[in-house]
């Protein structure tokens, strides 16, 4: 059967370990900082404005998040936030780049057993050093034949890693909470598209569920994963 | 002869395009906006001493570089400085982020020459997302086979990319202006270190010259790999 699976991607940021958690942790930080300065509301939407406009400079990550959190604290309070909430912002931003890394429910033992018999390839985007510390602080590392940090997810990026790591996207799988980023492109590209939602989700990952094509699968948890590929395996879809 | 050369690792910043010079504007830039609060050169090495400090944290790369950039400006200034310079150092690594990439001279006729026998490999360290961009501007991304953008260049890393890209650190060859991350790491590996001094070199990439290893060579410029391969394929070393 040409079709058999032999590759998994996953995505690594809350798909193996929390991630917006943090992300929103510092945000209600820098809320507490420039309280004085408007509504949370309008902070948090003016920040993810600041967010969204400097994606294409600064692509993913905490360093760019940091920056933006600068900005948009100097704009909300017209140019009179004081060095010392800066420094804050600075400080919240480190505090993010050494947070633990702390790997979700069914993950461990899932790749562990799914490493025996499938390539396995992590495939993130963000920071090339955050991700890079926090696969090794993972523990996680030695389970995957390969890592992919990308700046970008896109269906072309499926087909490349799926040819250069696996044996091409249809007999491969990708892994993830990201609708927009892991799971449109990668059913694009003639993959499996396994969504594992995470109670936090960046809104800019957002996207419609592809329900109608028949790779697409929705798992509430990655402990349902090895059932699921045992079901393909039987020949569903 | 079973050291022939197969493979040629290139390093990008200020080896195929100007880098450190918009570092230097930059560093001027920040110089100027703090000018009242020191000479330049105590500024200059309190911000070494920020960049060194967060290394480890920030990574290699202009992102991080911005965050030094605004850190130091708060210590320097006993929390004194003011949102409109914080401003002007934001606007300054956005500047920093789009700046135009100049190839350097002799690069794009030296690779298009060897690309046609060579397997040649991007081996860079910085933002990823920064990286990808300058690769895609330069317009020379097609020579390369691989590109491999990377947090930290050692001796592993030499290893593993030259056997997972040629075939074997013995019969490659990495071309560089960092003794310490492209020259003296590759040369332990086992490969050919082609020095190509630039006439900015960050501080921190200083090295010794390992000028009694037979496979280091130093040239003035890129226009010389040429002729340098030419003779070490007649068995120079």
């Amino acid at each position: 059967m040409t079709d058999t699976l032999t590759t998994i991607g996953f995505d690594a940021d809350d798909t193996l370990w929390q991630n917006e958690h943090f992300y929103k942790l510092t945000e209600g930080r820098f809320l507490e900082l420039l309280d004085e300065h408007g509504e949370h509301e309008v902070l948090s939407s003016r920040l993810l404005e600041a967010e969204k406009r400097n994606l294409a400079l600064y692509g993913f990550g905490i360093k760019g998040f940091t920056l933006s959190m600068i900005e948009t604290a100097i704009e909300v309070t017209d140019g009179q936030v004081s060095a010392s909430v800066i420094a804050e912002i600075l400080a919240a931003g480190r505090d993010m780049l050494r947070h633990p890394v702390e790997t979700l429910p069914h993950v461990r033992e899932t790749l562990e057993a799914l490493a025996a018999e499938y390539r396995m390839v992590l495939i993130t985007k963000g920071d090339l050093f955050d991700q890079e510390r926090k696969l090794a602080e993972s523990g996680l590392g030695e389970l995957f034949a390969a890592v992919e940090i990308v700046s970008n997810k896109d269906t072309d990026t499926y087909l490349r890693i799926f040819a250069e790591h696996g044996d091409g996207p249809e007999r491969s799988m990708m892994v993830g909470n990201s609708l927009r980023s892991d799971i449109v492109p990668a059913i694009k590209a003639g993959s499996w598209g396994v969504y594992v939602p995470h109670a936090l989700n960046w809104s800019l990952e957002h996207d419609e569920e592809p329900l109608a094509a028949p790779r697409y699968r929705r798992l509430a948890h990655l402990g349902d994963l090895i059932p699921l590929i045992g079901e393909i395996g039987d020949g569903a879809a």
